[in-house]
């Protein structure tokens, strides 16, 4: 039997090892990638080696960055009193969009999991606890997710952080915005009626 | 705002440029990507350029190689006198697969279809025919999809290969191994009656 030429037969190989890329869509991927012009092809090879060797994490605040400090960091419009704590690199992106808040961020890089052998010691909170103790810190706002983990996470830094005299907040959970009542689950409606507010 | 720094917001777009990829999976290949070791990530990029610079058509049966002529044309292990004609490189690998064909092919790369403006001569039907005249082929099998398009493809290159001397077969149709003729179509059925044959 005769398959593919070997360098089909490669690089089918390599794009069958991404996430959720299946040999099927490895192949379409592939004579996609084949009938392309070849500026295209090699933009789309130097933008994978480009983006894994350039990055790197922010010396301050553990962001992904191409320069270290990143944007956030070393820029002058940004409130230096007020941290928000993230799980990753995504979380900090998806608040950016909501433009509300405008101080800095501190991203953890996971979060305490025993199930999966992450400890405190695997994440940025040694950085964190610095970065309070130069006195700059007014408020800690904790954004990880409302997991289990997220809430332990948050809980485990709140307790340590507290002593060192910030303000510690959480993010506040409840319905959705465009969500429905009906449809909402007994804890978010629990943790919405907890958190109301006068209005 | 600010989004992902360059260097990745550059490899989502590139990512999302893919067929079936849209923003999220854009993202998130674009993170799996990141958290791969450096020569993981290189053998990828190179397989991915290595593949558009080093395929090329078979100067023979115009499917792609690495080496002009192909593994299969270069054979000495194939008969020399039938040829299976087919859409594309897909299809060679599809019957490869059955260990059933020991002849050589010939890929069309595509078939005729006014609609979308492709013609007889943007097809390699006249490399075929020359195939033909060199007098070493006796049958010429034709092996391109059962669409309306590849239907006439299929007649048209019987049309002018059978003054040429040839035996021109059509692969047969009917109902697939494992199918089940309660939910077999009715054009499928008619097929298959028209093709039975003694047992």
């Amino acid at each position: 039997m005769i398959d593919y030429p070997n360098s089909i037969a490669k690089l089918i190989t390599e794009l069958n090892k991404l996430p959720g890329i299946g040999p099927k869509t490895a192949q379409r991927l592939a004579f996609y990638i084949l009938n392309r012009p070849l500026a295209d092809v090699e933009e789309l090879a130097a933008s994978i080696k480009d983006a894994r060797i350039k990055i790197t994490h922010c010396s301050h605040c553990g962001n992904l960055t191409d320069d270290d400090p990143c944007k956030i960091c070393s820029s002058g419009n940004r409130d230096r009193s007020i941290i928000c704590v993230v799980e990753g690199p995504k979380d900090v992106v998806a608040i950016e969009k909501a433009r509300e808040f405008k101080g800095l961020y501190h991203v953890l890089r996971g979060v305490i999991s025993p199930i999966d052998g992450i400890g405190p010691d695997d994440l940025t909170i040694k950085e964190l606890l610095i970065r309070i103790q130069s006195g700059e810190v007014k408020e800690l706002i904790m954004a990880t997710n409302p997991t289990v983990e997220g809430e332990a996470t948050a809980m485990y830094i709140a307790k340590l952080s507290k002593p060192l005299g910030v303000k510690v907040t959480r993010i506040a959970h409840g319905i959705p915005v465009g969500g429905d009542l009906e449809y909402a689950d007994e804890i978010t409606l629990a943790r919405a009626l907890e958190g109301r507010s006068e209005i």
